[in-house]
C-alpha cells in the first residue's frame, strides 16, 4: 500500500494541531507592555508545544522517507501516535490556565499531565517504528539498519519520567526538563539523513 | 479523472474534524485530580469520536486504493459522507454537555442523535462504494471482487439501530454499543489488504 | 509551474472552511427535542454553506483538471476566490445570530450580506478562468473549448442579484433562492467531464 | 530528501492560519449597517493578514519550485518561518481588540508588535533561502542565479522598521506602511517565474 496518504493525513493533523494551539494565545485586553509580558508563560508553552509538534513532524518525515511500504498495522500505530499529539493543545492549555494552591505556577498536576502525554507520545513512536520495520525488510532490512540505535529515543522517556516525578516538588524544573528534551531533538536525526544523502 | 485530489480533500477534512474535537476538551479551571477526572466522559467521547474518524480514514484509504477512476458522482457521494462525519464534533459536544432530566448522564436524546449521525455516516458509505464500483469495472470488476461481502458493513447499522432504540431506556448501553462497533472496525479491512498485498 | 501545490493549498483552505463552520453549530444546553429543533435555521444554513463549499471544490477540481500550467496571475486569482469563500463562516454566523427588528428572521441585512459574498465569490471565478485560459492555449485552446459556454455561470449571479434585491422585502425568499442556486450547481459540470472522460 | 512533504506541511499550516483568522471576525449582534461597518478595522486587518499569508505562500511556492533538494536544516528554517506566521492571528486579534489610552485606535503597542512579527517573519526568510542555496548548488547554483538580487527583500524590513519606530507617534501611518509592503509584494516574484517559464 502506498505511503502517500499516510503522510498527507499526518501532515494535515500536525498542521492543524500546531495552529489551533495559537487559539490559546488570547490577546490581552489592555494595550500595555505589562499585559503582554504577563502572558509570557502562555507564550513560552506555545513555543515549547510548537517545537514538539515540529520535532514529531521532522522525525516522521525522516522515518517515512526510508519506509517503502505501509499496511493497516502501520496506519493504526500512526493514528495512535497522532492521538497523543492531538492532546498537546489540551495539556498546554491546562498548564497555562490552572494555578495550584496558593497560586503556585506552574501547578503540579498539570505539569505532571503535560509530561505524561509527552511520554505517551514518545512511547507510541516505538510500535510505529516496529510495525514499519516489520513490513520493510525486518530487523536486518534497510530501515532497521538506517535507524540503528538512537540514544535520544532512550534519553527522552527517562527524562520525562524524572520530570514527572519532580512535578509535585519542583514543577518549574519539570518544565525546564521538557524544554531540554525538545532542544536535544531539534538537531534532526542525522542517522537517516546521512544514510540517504551522503555529503559529497 | 484523477483520484488524488479527492483523497487530499478527504484527508484535509478528516484531519480538521479529528483535531477540532480536541477544542471541546476544555481544561478544568482547577489543578486537581477530581477536576481532571470529572472530565472523564468528555475524554471518553473524544477517544470514541477520534477512533471513528480514524476508522473512516482507514477504510477510505483502503477503498480508494483499489479504485482507479473517480467521477462527479463519486465526488458528491464522498462529500455526502464527509458531511455526516463533519457533524461528529457537534454530536460529541452535545452528548458531553447536555444532561437529561434529574441530571441523567448520558442524556437520552443526545445519545440517540449521536447514534443517528453514526448510522447516517455508515449508510453514506453505501452510495460511495456503489458509485466507485460503477466506474471501476462494475459488479464484476476488480474493486467489486476485492470488496466482496463485508459482514461488518451489515452488523454496524444494525447495532446502531439497536443502540438508538435503547437510548431512551438505557443510554449508557447505547454508548457501550457505539464503542463495540468502533472496536470491531479497528481491525482494518483485511479483504482489500490481502488482495493488494498478499503476504509472501 | 506545477499546479499541484495550488490544488493542495486550495484543498487545505476549503477543508478548513467547511469544517470550522461546524464550530458555529453550538449544541443546545438542554437535552430536549425543542432545543434541538430550535436550532434548525443554524443547521439549514450549515447545510447550505457546506454545499456551496462542496460546489466550489468540485468545480475547482474540474477546472484545474483541464489546466496544464499555472502562473503567478492564476495563483492570485485563486487566492482572491479563496478570500470570498473564507468569509462564508462569517456571513453564515451573522445570518444565524442576528435577528432583525421585532425579531424578524432571517434579518434583511445579514441576508443581503450573505448573498453579496456568494455573488463576489461567483464573480471571482471569472478572472480565475480567464487567467487559466490565457496560459493554457488562449481562447482557442483545449481549456477554452472544453469549458465552452456555461449557462449556470450566468444564471447564478443574476439569481444572487434578485435575491439581494429581495432581502429587504422578503429575506426568506432570498434564502430560498440561495438554496436553488446550490441545487442547480450540485449537478457537476458535465461539459468538462464529458470532454475528459467520454463514456465508452 | 524529497521536498513534497515540506510543501504539503507548509500548505497545511498556511491554510489553517489563513482560515482561523476568520474566527476573529465575530459577527455583530445587531443586524444593522452601523454594527457591520463598526467592524471595519477588524475586516481591514483580516484582509491585510490574509494578503500577507497569501504572499508568503506564493513566494514559498516560487522558491521551492526552483529547489531540488531539502535537508534537515531547510526543514527547521521552514518551521522557524512558519512559527512567526502562526503568530499572525494573535497579533491581528490584539491589534483589533485592544484600544490605547483614551480609546486611541489602533493602539501603539499592538501596532508595534504586529509589525515586529511581520519583521521577524521577513527575516526568517533569509536563513530559509540560505539553507536552500547551500544544498542546491551553492552561491553559483541555479537557485542562487534565479533568485539574484531582490530589492523587495531589502525594502520590506526597512519599511517595517520605520513603521515600528512610528508606532508610538502615528500608529495609523504604521498600519498604512504594513499595507504598502503587502501591495508591493502582491506582484509575484517575476525573477523566478521568468527564469522557469520564459514567455514564448
Amino acid at each position: 500500500m502506498d505511503k502517500g496518504r499516510l503522510e498527507a493525513f499526518t501532515d494535515g493533523v500536525l498542521a492543524v494541531v500546531i495552529t489551533i494551539m495559537v487559539l490559546e494565545l488570547k490577546p490581552p485586553h489592555e494595550a500595555t507592555l505589562p499585559a503582554l509580558l504577563g502572558n509570557w508563560p502562555v507564550f513560552a508553552s506555545y513555543v515549547l508545544s510548537f517545537l514538539y509538534v515540529g520535532i514529531y513532524w521532522n522525525n516522521h518525515h525522516h522515518l517515512m522517507h526510508l519506509a517503502e511500504r505501509v499496511n493497516g498495522r502501520v496506519m493504526w500505530a500512526n493514528l495512535h501516535m497522532l492521538f497523543w499529539i492531538s492532546l498537546f493543545p489540551f495539556t498546554t492549555a491546562w498548564l497555562n490556565e490552572a494555578h495550584g494552591e496558593h497560586g503556585q505556577f506552574p501547578a503540579p498536576l498539570p505539569t505532571l499531565v503535560y509530561g505524561s502525554v509527552l511520554l505517551l507520545a514518545a512511547l507510541s513512536w516505538i510500535p510505529l517504528v516496529r510495525s514499519l520495520k516489520c513490513i520493510n525488510g525486518g530487523a536486518e532490512g534497510a530501515l532497521a539498519r538506517a535507524l540503528g540505535n538512537n540514544w535520544k529515543e532512550k534519553v527522552s522517556p527517562a527524562t520525562y519520567l524524572v520530570a514527572i516525578a519532580l512535578a509535585f516538588f519542583a514543577p518549574i524544573i519539570s518544565c525546564v526538563l521538557y524544554a531540554v528534551v525538545a532542544i536535544i531533538w531539534i538537531v534532526p536525526d542525522r542517522r537517516i539523513e546521512r544514510h540517504v544523502m551522503p555529503n559529497p
